[in-house]
């Protein structure tokens, strides 16, 4: 399955794409959306939204994934960060994607193995699952795909049990 | 002036459009974006979305007005709402609009001439203010409506101050 995973932030939105059975990923694409600070959140929010289009329509994912917003430490930058949560949001519904939003810790869980790990280790795993040459530079970019390697391993996870269950 | 005014909610978001001088307002149109409880976040969003840009191509509003979402008393409450908001803004920016956010306090003060107004006298004022028989039923609405004046009474005294100290 191809599934896009997107860590919002309202200056830097990471992006990644990856093409997984569940066990084996690849790299498809990922990058970062850069806003400028001397834009209005609006005008922030309308790049965001349309780089978010631009990539879906060009890497065609079957699945996105974002990160839980409650879990961040400052409120007033929560609320800033669901805006641009709520337009991603938009864009996964509008183009049909399987959609699935994951805890810090089942992230970190998936990506490491262990709920508590550091930035720099997220981006040794994801470099070495994505069989990368080099890390991935950026720290935005790195977590979108951690999400991505997320969403993928439990959504095979899930079809497994629930062919066991069935 | 034709002002779009927006009160975000997940379940349910009020609109309403007036034409106004900044001192003499007349309702175009108001409403409520009633969203399904059963509906995941991206189908609401999807169609809170739908439904602001057909009252912005409908009515041609050239500025839009929302609430800060700052001062909501719970955190959860608060984030979903700026999901919302964030779609909302979206919709505006991409129109193009004039657009501008208003605290509580701000809205209830333009509105009723008081900050700690109760819900029932913004009622009483909207429909005063805006020539009406009836009063807005609809709470959304009606917020949505107090917001937009409040957004043309700003909008013009500002216009006023600027020329003064031109």
């Amino acid at each position: 399955m191809r599934v896009l995973g997107i860590d919002c932030g309202t200056e830097r939105t990471g992006y990644g794409v990856i093409e997984s059975d569940g066990r084996v990923h690849h790299l498809v694409s990922a990058g970062v959306i850069q806003t400028s600070v001397k834009s209005t959140l609006g005008a922030r929010l309308q790049e965001i939204s349309r780089e978010i289009r631009n990539v879906i329509a060009r890497d065609v994912p079957e699945a996105a994934a974002v990160e839980d917003v409650f879990y961040a430490t400052n409120v007033k930058t929560a609320l800033k960060l669901a805006h641009v949560r709520g337009v991603a949001l938009l864009a996964i519904s509008e183009a049909g994607l399987e959609f699935g939003e994951y805890s810090p810790l089942e992230i970190k869980t998936s990506v490491v193995g262990y709920g508590r790990a550091e930035k720099r280790q997220v981006q040794v795993m994801v470099k070495s699952l994505l069989h990368l040459d080099e890390p991935i530079e950026s720290e935005d970019a790195c977590d979108a795909l951690a999400v991505a390697v997320c969403h993928a391993t439990h959504s095979v996870m899930r079809g497994k049990l629930e062919r066991i269950h069935a």
